[in-house]
């Protein structure tokens, strides 16, 4: 039986909308936003898009006019009923009320700011300005929706077949992944992969998979939409815009030096147990952790999320050893790049040394990789950075040269603040 | 939005049917059955359920109870407006009418006869006796029936994702099969795959991949079901059920000798064109062809369905050559054990000698090979033949010794009247 209702109501659609809730986003995002709401709610910030990625030239695959119906889209929505519901009412890590009424007032009359958005060359320029609250929440929409719509103009004009059995291949291909994981013991891991996803439907689909396929070990998604909607935890604790930042305010070098730790001081404050993560690699993660105070070494973990992975993980290790702290009671969060192979080697490396928990990002749900001619599905890099602060450029330095952000007198003036010396450049992938 | 009624209709399904109509079956079925229901309306057979793979355990697998449930729900089905509509309007290979009024009018007023059905040991005997015309149109829902109960008692348990994921693995299987074969200039290839389909959505699915993926090169399914459905051309012509029936009624080894051009008499009465398909090899291709009458050089063409197919190709051209005929307007129909490889090369070696056409069966709608653990989806032989007419045993030679049939005193003399003499055994894989 057709259900006629369906087909004439699917026909008043005016777009097929990608981001459909404003919790269609990392839960990170809104355990930080909750964060500057309460400790910056006043700073003025721009936020922009980076493609790392100039081969893809985004402003010839993707149509303005549809690229703005999207963005206009987003803007439209607020937070429904049940979402607010689903914040106000879950259990995050054991813990109930994670998000406070003032904040959850906010938020559920809150709209996106306005965005800028303007074609230079085959490359668009996107950015977002205004009060860091309200701006910081349009990272995450701003990647998926580009992210999808790349997709969909690459898969526009395929046949009903050749489609259906590119996703044969994708399926496949994610199964036989999570297959290969299945064998290890103890495996903690989750879906990063929002912010560089293929389509939703697609992050979707990766996370079912990884339900049905890894019980026990797939403890959840940083995708509060796909959380509420599978059952699931949200996970995720914070991210580099919180340093970047207040690194930005700071006034002086002295100043300076301190605002990462002014970060995880205020952090302290709010959360506890696993929302106590370290993500110490903003401006170098050996200086960071020298400097770091006593107090933090009594956090929960560390996430890894540039530079070598095993050797950050030895450097989270060896600092716990020399704070007096048993590192076999701590974690160490895998966040940078990870498919199967890196995932099973430091799984390994690391058991019965240190906890470990992955967080799976682009390469779960988008490794559309050699699936159609030209490689033209393949994930790129794309990011939407904090790259303004109260009309200061921010900067990032990484352990990973290639990820350094900001102008360049402002990377050698950190560069000697944080003490970093000569680093190791890697290839950024995704 | 759920359809509500569809949801309570399907809760009130006794069954999931696997046949759910009289012409879900072989094309070649019904113009065999018309041909019966004219020449020899009150011949008495018995057609039996043969398992060639006795190492798949039928009994074990498939529930007594839910078999008779599938086999009762065919002997309820009557042919339905549309399908009688289809059947007497369509034209198949340019002719139109090809069923005449008198047949249609039998055919629309049928059911299908009882079944006989015992578990001995882990296999089933199952077998139908009575009139000709309606135990032939057993054949083919019975075996559908066996193969795809067989599919469904593998894949009962299998997880959700599990199971989209196997069917994403045939898929891509099938498709990459198809896009070797795109290739081929001038290919004309056939979906034959009913009777040991993996089950009827995915032959369909297989039909309509084909039909994307080959366009100009698929020409049609045997299946008529599908062919209405899909709007292509039903595909067939005649099966060795008409040689071996009519030689078990033969009186004497005279009028043995002549029974395999009787049955092509009858036929060439009725049909011409596409239809006049000689299958040669019931009782040895060689000795059928050197004492065939000349008329018969005339047909369009052969079908070859047992031996080394490229060796029958080539007696069936040196054949035509011998009755002053020219076999580049010939066809020669592959339809024995048929996969990519085979075809390319048969395709390939035949390409200006001779047209070919190609029956794609089991490896087409059943390629599901090492695809579940211990192979269990793997597909195998089974037949379901005419064993017994007016009360005596069918035989059956064919060029491959290993899909003789019969008792053993029966071949050697159906031997000696047909001079076969050595033959080389292959190994019938499905």
């Amino acid at each position: 039986m057709v259900d006629i209702a369906t087909r004439v109501y699917n026909h008043s659609f005016k777009i097929d909308p990608i981001v459909r809730s404003l919790i269609d986003t990392d839960f990170y995002k809104l355990l930080m936003c909750q964060s500057v709401f309460r400790n910056k709610p006043d700073a003025q910030v721009t936020f922009s898009l980076i493609n790392r990625s100039k081969h893809v030239p985004l402003a010839d695959l993707i149509d303005e006019g549809e690229l703005r119906e999207q963005l206009d889209h987003i803007r439209s929505l607020t937070l429904s009923r049940g979402e607010s519901t689903w914040l106000r009412g879950n259990t995050f890590y054991g813990k109930r009320q994670m998000f406070r009424s003032d904040f959850m007032e906010w938020f559920e009359n809150m709209h996106l700011p306005a965005y800028h958005l303007e074609r230079v060359g085959d490359q668009y320029e996107l950015t977002f300005e205004g009060s860091w609250p309200e701006v910081m929440l349009w990272e995450i929409p701003a990647l998926s929706v580009l992210m999808e719509l790349r997709s969909r103009a690459v898969l526009r004009g395929m046949g009903k077949f050749e489609l259906q059995v590119l996703y044969a291949r994708a399926m496949t291909r994610a199964w036989e992944k999570i297959a290969r994981l299945r064998t290890l013991d103890g495996l903690r891991l989750a879906d990063f992969g929002t912010r560089r996803r293929h389509s939703y439907l697609w992050q979707d689909w990766c996370v079912q998979a990884a339900m049905e396929g890894l019980p026990g070990s797939f403890v959840g998604t940083s995708n509060c939409h796909i959380a509420m909607k599978r059952d699931i935890e949200a996970i995720g604790t914070n991210a580099h815009e919180l340093p970047m930042v207040y690194a930005a305010l700071a006034q002086g070098d002295a100043e300076l030096a301190q605002a990462p730790y002014d970060v995880l001081a205020d952090w302290h404050e709010e959360h506890d147990g696993n929302l106590r993560i370290i993500l110490p690699d903003t401006y170098g993660t050996q200086g960071f952790l020298d400097n770091a105070p006593d107090w933090l070494a009594g956090w929960t973990g560390i996430r890894i999320d540039s530079g070598d992975p095993a050797t950050g993980a030895e450097t989270a290790i060896n600092w716990w050893k020399s704070r007096g702290e048993d590192p076999t009671q701590k974690m160490v969060i895998f966040s940078d790049g990870l498919d199967t192979d890196k995932i099973i080697e430091l799984h390994q490396q690391f058991a019965g040394r240190v906890r470990t928990s992955f967080g799976w990002g682009t390469l779960l749900t988008n490794d559309f990789r050699d699936l159609v001619p030209d490689n033209a599905l393949a994930p790129f890099s794309l990011v939407c950075k904090a790259v303004k602060a109260n009309g200061r450029a921010t900067v990032k330095l990484s352990d990973n040269p290639n990820k350094a952000m900001g102008p360049k007198d402002e990377i050698a003036r950190y560069k000697r603040v944080f003490g970093v010396g000569e680093q190791v450049g890697m290839e950024v992938v995704v």
